[in-house]
């Protein structure tokens, strides 16, 4: 019988396969006396043999089906297989305390996975998860137990599993696996990424999906809804094929819009860009008829790393995505680490509240060599193409200005050098702290633009963090609160003759998108799957006509009165 | 030669004394073999014993001088010395691996002390704290070292410290200690506070008092600026007397404003409350001169116990506040509990940043017994006087109406219940949440008042953890983002015939009271020995030049643009 519930839509479109659970096997241990400690040596080291033959084949199949770099976990799982300060003390263990080989191994590993983890250093724990993912699949061996690879699917499924771990999300082929449900995790978690990343259709945080879905059921996966329904009638299948379809017919529609300008239905203009992370997502910009990078996070240049990234090597990488975009315009933030982004070789002090430490540019005038290096490839860059400068956590005056000092002392360091720098870079900044925005009528005599980060500015602004569960209730983006900053900084903007743009997820959603299209943002940077869907939606609208609901929508209550009437009015109707 | 440097001016005033310096000193601990068990036990007896008899005297004397209360810490420290459990394992240990008893006391009690500390659990954490505190009197007199007890202090000194630990405080006897200085702590530390309860005047976060002045040193301490002067010549303690008589006659010119009312030069009467945490705190409130309680806290009736206070034990503690302020205004805060302060009996889950967390009214409408007990003993207290029923931490429309809601439904029950309830009863809110300042206009519509907690609004507005020192150039009270805030409620409670308080440190800050009285607060909140400082500040005030000032403070550009122009113009004028 049909059976149906609902999570989190974590990536858009519609599966219909069946269900292919993934498996966290009980690996129990219980310390054993063993009098044959030769054998029980020999016992391990088979379960050695066969983890690595099996991590090996992994290793192979995710270098064909996915890519080498994804395929790189099961090599550093491998090093640890064969490492002998790991496998030793293990021999030893069994050899002398007459210990099973599972207790051995787990006690010995332990005591490394407690080590690493107190190092209180990212690529310290990464190796501790290393050890803990490898030596369950060594105790799964001992204990006769079998740990399923999602490599190894070789037909049409749905995943259901309590989470996926990095080991398994890597392994996902979108040739077989066509959806995937999880009972944790939310929109923004890893395994949320990167179904959105590969296009698969996936439901997170279901909750009960494990305790209620068997192996092989057919099920239907509504990544557009988050809706699951186990073992639907054929009307329901039926039902769904259709939604699937005219979802591919809408994505049709879309796409053909690729190549116009974002004007609403009485010829108003704004600008669609993309939020990116790397100069490899230039390609997805462009498909997606992004007009602008809104937002190149430059963190990710300096992470998975074991020093800072060289003034060359981001020269390269900042030119690369100017030559990329080829003109059009590339606001590029400088480095936001500290609070919850860490780099394993910058020892930084554990702080109580991390969301409101030393991050972003507090770091970096706090560091001002890092710093400076960084905007010294930019400049250098800069002639590569349209770049637009952003300062990110900007709090007070005093911190703008000591920010755009250095780069003004590094543009002339540089010029002195000889070197070329654009003359016409805009220097903006963030606007993702209250007081920013409530002073944003003095930032605009002094900055370029202002770009709105709505996901920290709604945290801060409710004080709330916003990967908290018992305080998610408060992240919201309709509180007319938020929408009030909103105003004042595209008004104070405006005033100045300045634009503001808006770079939080905010800015993809079909509920802000009206408001936001009223407020007067020039400005949306959003994921660039979401833009076609965003330009079809503001070619729809009016701006005369939102611009006439603004002020109704300020003096609603309510996040919900708001999200309400905006629905109802402007997006349903 | 004289020396000078400075610190945090904790406590008011300047005392001038020889230096006693408060070491902290070195316990190395080695392991040694030992031969004779029996006499190595024996030797560990006789420092324990040596330590019960400190520790008695100690007792005794902080009993006699300071107060029972403060005594019990020692009474703690004594069962520690007489619980087998901890006292035996020491004893075995010595006997069977013929350890030193140093060796044997200090892995005994670390073990223990890493026990209760992993509880999670503020009773247990006070245990591990007893323990070391103990187990490091044990330990100087097994190693032949003294430790100094500020109780024996017998002549007029200042004390020198690193820092003043709980056991140290307690024994502050202000008849011989005229002062003391810290090279760490800030203005909210523990002694800091302590230092203002018993007006003594002191300076912390001093950072080089230890390593400079030495023990019998002529020192001056000014609480008032945070300056140190060691080893003045004559000339400069002239000058200090000087400025410590200039400060008594001002004290006792304070002190004839004690029963005046509060009205500016130009006619217009505003309110000065105090902000209080027990009902012991009335009889300061009131020798102040103050005319209200602007803010109660109340959690402190939930700390320092195993259980929540029973609704019959805090309508007690409620009724006595209400009676003691006899018919003044009474503003009492609801549960403010989680970010830093914690329950031993409340087991909250860990968060990552508790400051945007589950905290204050948050938590209490996710315990609606434990919010209704409280909001019970209040309604049945509230016809002792004149009460006012604040909640903390209200971030949105609909938890201010869930709150009111349970607050409504008690008082019908208890008045069908034939119980007693005041039917004046004001219901307001804290403004302490950027989203709250922003949307005061909405909330004035349904609460009766506005306090605004500038301790918190500020970290939210800046986004900068008030406790973290690397942020700490960001909290900036004078910030116009602030101030434009402050105005935000004012104005739109005035609009709906409500009133406005302050009950953060603002509210007595004497840069702070000329603006704030130009902004049309009604009540201003401090501690009870700021009252009458700031009601002589306000009785040479205008209200009317004040407010003539406000749009163009609001103008101005940073903090200390505003700090600047006030100090000059209205403080130091």
């Amino acid at each position: 019988m049909a059976n149906s519930f609902s999570g989190i839509a974590a990536s858009n479109g519609i599966a219909i396969a069946k269900a292919y659970r993934l498996e966290n096997p009980e690996l129990n241990v219980e310390q054993k006396n063993i009098t044959d400690a030769e054998a029980e040596v020999a016992r391990f080291e088979k379960a050695l043999g066969q983890s690595v033959s099996e991590l090996e084949v992994i290793k192979e199949r995710t270098a064909q089906q996915i890519s080498e770099k994804e395929a790189d976990i099961f090599g550093a799982h491998l090093l640890v297989l064969s490492d002998p300060e790991l496998v030793g003390p293990i021999k030893e263990r069994i050899s002398s305390d007459k210990v099973n080989a599972e207790f051995a191994l787990q006690e010995t590993a332990n005591m490394f996975i407690a080590m690493f983890e107190s190092m209180d250093n990212e690529y310290m724990k990464e190796r501790a998860a290393d050890i803990r993912d490898v030596t369950k699949r060594v105790l799964a061996h001992l204990l006769g137990v079998s740990i399923q690879s999602p490599s190894m699917i070789s037909e049409e499924v749905i995943i259901i599993a309590e989470d996926l771990t990095p080991s398994d999300t890597v392994q996902l082929n979108p040739e077989f696996v066509k959806g995937f449900i999880t009972d944790i995790g939310g929109r923004t978690s890893h395994s949320a990424i990167l179904a959105r990343t590969l296009e698969i259709p996936a439901v997170v945080g279901a909750k009960t999906a494990m305790a209620t879905v068997q192996n092989g059921t057919l099920v239907i996966v509504d990544g557009l809804d988050g809706n699951i329904i186990v073992d639907p009638d054929a009307a329901t299948v039926s039902e769904y094929e259709e939604k699937q379809a005219a979802y591919d017919q809408q994505k049709a529609e879309w796409a053909t819009l690729k190549n116009e300008a974002t004007v609403t239905k009485d010829g108003h203009a704004v600008e669609l860009g993309a939020n990116i992370g790397t100069p490899k997502d230039i390609a997805g910009v462009l498909e997606n008829g992004g007009e602008a990078v809104g937002l190149y996070r430059t963190e990710f240049l300096y992470m998975g790393r074991d020093q800072f990234p060289t003034e060359d090597e981001q020269t390269e990488a900042y030119a690369a995505v100017l030559k990329g975009m080829d003109g059009k315009p590339t606001v590029v933030r400088t480095l936001d680490i500290g609070g919850d982004k860490e780099l394993s070789y910058l020892d930084l002090p554990k702080e109580l509240n991390p969301f409101l430490g030393l991050r972003a540019i507090r770091l970096c005038l706090e560091m001002p060599d890092l710093f400076r290096t960084q905007l010294r490839a930019l400049l250098r860059a800069s002639v590569h193409g349209n770049l637009k400068i952003m300062f990110p956590m900007i709090a007070t005056l005093d911190e703008f200005r000591k920010a755009k000092a250095l780069l003004l002392e590094e543009k002339a360091k540089l010029q002195d050098e000889g070197v070329a720098v654009s003359d016409s870079i805009e220097v903006g900044i963030m606007v993702e702290i209250p007081s920013t925005a409530v002073m944003a009528d003095i930032f605009a005599k002094e900055v370029d633009f202002f770009s709105i980060g709505t996901n920290d500015l709604i945290q801060y602004t409710m004080a709330a963090d916003r990967m908290n569960e018992s305080v998610s209730y408060l992240y919201q983006p309709f509180n007319p609160a938020i929408l009030r900053m909103v105003k004042m900084v595209i008004d104070a903007s405006h005033k100045e003759g300045k634009w503001t743009g808006m770079c939080g997820e905010m800015a993809g959603d079909e509920v802000a998108i009206p408001i936001l299209l009223g407020l007067g943002l020039d400005e949306f940077s959003m994921s660039a799957s979401s833009i076609l869907k965003a330009r079809a939606q503001l070619k729809k609208l009016s701006k005369a006509e939102m611009e006439s609901q603004v002020d109704h929508i300020l003096s609603l209550s309510t996040s919900d009165e708001v999200e309400e009437f905006v629905r109802t009015k402007f997006v349903n109707a």
